[in-house]
């Protein structure tokens, strides 16, 4: 089959990374595909999706990295071959990737076998891509593969965060910064959904503007003067904020919390905190909360939920696969608000 | 009657503060009675136990000091006096005071109008006090008044940290830093109670062999260099920190956290951390989790659990209430491991 394969990372200080720099160290190639494994399937992918995972990959940026690697975490396609052990009904099927691997028996923490797919294991920016059987999800029906691509690994890391970590409940007030990242978006229309009241925070006016149209109530840059305060003279106070930025941010946190708030934190785009408030966290019974991904249980539970609400995903660009250096560097910039979609020609 | 009053704070910078000291600020003197409310209690003191709160507002060190104070929030007595509404069978039992005073509807967190009894509403360390009626308990019968003075305000706060905001389990691995002051000491008691195998840290090598005697598996001395490194060798990592320190030792938690562990945060004496790792924080799945004080509930299920595991608490030294200020000086010291309690002579 042929693949994207990373050979190399780029220098994680670059300012500005174009096409032609992704080509210095992804090549479309040919690859072998290996004998399937008992109880493996192999997908012919109809779609696959970009996350910033992918980005800090090729940057280097990320623990563990084995060259050559196919990356993609995301991907929807047919399956066209099985091995011993997997029911033949899946043959032909269109199916949704669960891309969590090996999470272990533990709902609350994956074990250590967990790892997620595309990088050590082949991921989906290729013609094809073996999993486990496990893994594979009928895709809904309500969905283009294009659509349903754009779910997996953003989807399943909102849902866990909202849900299941986050604990949110109907009415309940919610905070998502970094409005415009993948799980930022899908944790707004799931909250949406969830009949919370949302508010978003982000540094570009139009993100805000989308956030609008996809349900929030309202926004705030953080580009205005003292904004957390603003905020919370707009909005009040807040029950649970859905985080993956970090860094001064998340400092202001503890001002917009309401007493037994959570802030859930799935990602630390902008670091570590430059200061963390002990007494007011106990005094207001507050819980800062950790998530990263999902178990197999919260994937089939968001599937579930998204065909229960019919919530279509937000996608920013399409660009067929032969494409991914200037997907990439559209990625890059940060500029987009919804998924990035590869598809086969 | 007859009542310590504290007229005034000492300097938050002292750093020798013996018996006369305390002598500047606090007065024995004669009070008058109010009125006893509608749904009321008076209380004839038979012992009251000294907190470190105690010690920081008599330091100017606790928001919304006001003076003349009543100090305590410890206290068991005999009722002999209710006001209207109160059922009459209450009179002359031998009750335990709930310090937590108007908590609220809510079990997540206290309401606006909460307040810890003593200052601003009078406290125990006087011959009488009045309570609302709903903050009576009878007291254990297991115990001696001198010991169920003990319980309230440490007691309380250990309880809900380590089951409702903790979740411990049975057979889970518990870390008690700080061990020595009375919320740590409970805790460990609670935990080993409960089935737990319970570490503990502290500056002093006695207090970890009285931890060990009270039923803890081992302990570290801060003092011992990378004591966290050490720890993490000899005991493996933890399911549960429960935890008043903070301050540096909060960032050696990290470490010290099982994938899925926990944080429970009542106090903060060595104030706020220097770094916090978010990403660790995510990946693992952790909570950082606050906990103050406790409901109604809490405090009857924490007598519940006392009497079925037949707990008794350590105590340290027994003063009259006329030798506050030598019992507040040794607190001050804070060599002390278990309770502080003073009677009426």
């Amino acid at each position: 089959m042929w693949a994207w394969r990373l050979h190399a990372s780029l220098p994680r200080t670059a300012t500005s990374l174009e096409a032609a720099d992704w080509l210095k160290v992804l090549r479309w190639e040919e690859v072998e595909l290996p004998k399937l494994p008992e109880g493996w399937a192999r997908v012919r992918l109809l779609a696959a999706a970009l996350n910033r995972r992918d980005l800090w990959i090729t940057l280097g940026l990320y623990p563990g990295i084995q060259y050559p690697a196919i990356l993609g975490s995301d991907g929807c396609g047919e399956v066209v071959a099985i091995g011993s052990g997997v029911p033949s009904e899946w043959l032909g099927q269109r199916v949704l990737l669960n891309p969590s691997l090996n999470w272990g028996q533990d709902e609350r923490v994956q074990g250590e076998r967990y790892h997620i797919l595309g990088m050590p294991s082949w991921g989906t920016l290729a013609e094809y891509v073996d999993v486990p059987a496990e893994n594979l999800y009928p895709m809904p029906a309500y969905l283009s593969p294009v659509e349903a691509a754009a779910i997996p690994l953003a989807g399943l890391t909102a849902y866990r965060a909202v849900f299941v970590q986050g604990g949110l409940q109907p009415g309940e007030k919610v905070l998502i910064p970094g409005i415009g990242g993948g799980v930022a978006v899908w944790a707004l229309q799931l909250a949406v959904a969830a009949g919370a009241e949302v508010w978003v925070a982000s540094s570009r006016p139009e993100k805000i503007e989308t956030a609008h149209r996809l349900g929030a109530k309202g926004g705030i840059l953080y580009t205005e003067k003292n904004w957390a305060e603003n905020l919370l003279q707009r909005a009040g106070s807040f029950d649970l904020i859905v985080d993956g930025v970090g860094g001064e941010v998340f400092s202001a946190y503890q001002l917009l919390l309401a007493p037994a708030g959570r802030v859930v934190i799935y990602g630390a785009t902008r670091g570590n905190p430059p200061s963390f408030d002990l007494r007011r966290l106990f005094w207001r019974q507050n819980r800062i909360i950790g998530s990263t991904m999902g178990s197999p249980r919260n994937f089939s539970d968001l599937l579930h939920f998204l065909t229960q609400h019919q919530i279509r995903p937000l996608i920013e660009h399409t660009y067929p696969l032969t494409a991914l250096p200037q997907a990439l560097a559209r990625l890059w910039r940060g500029d987009q608000m919804g998924k990035i979609i590869l598809h086969p020609v």
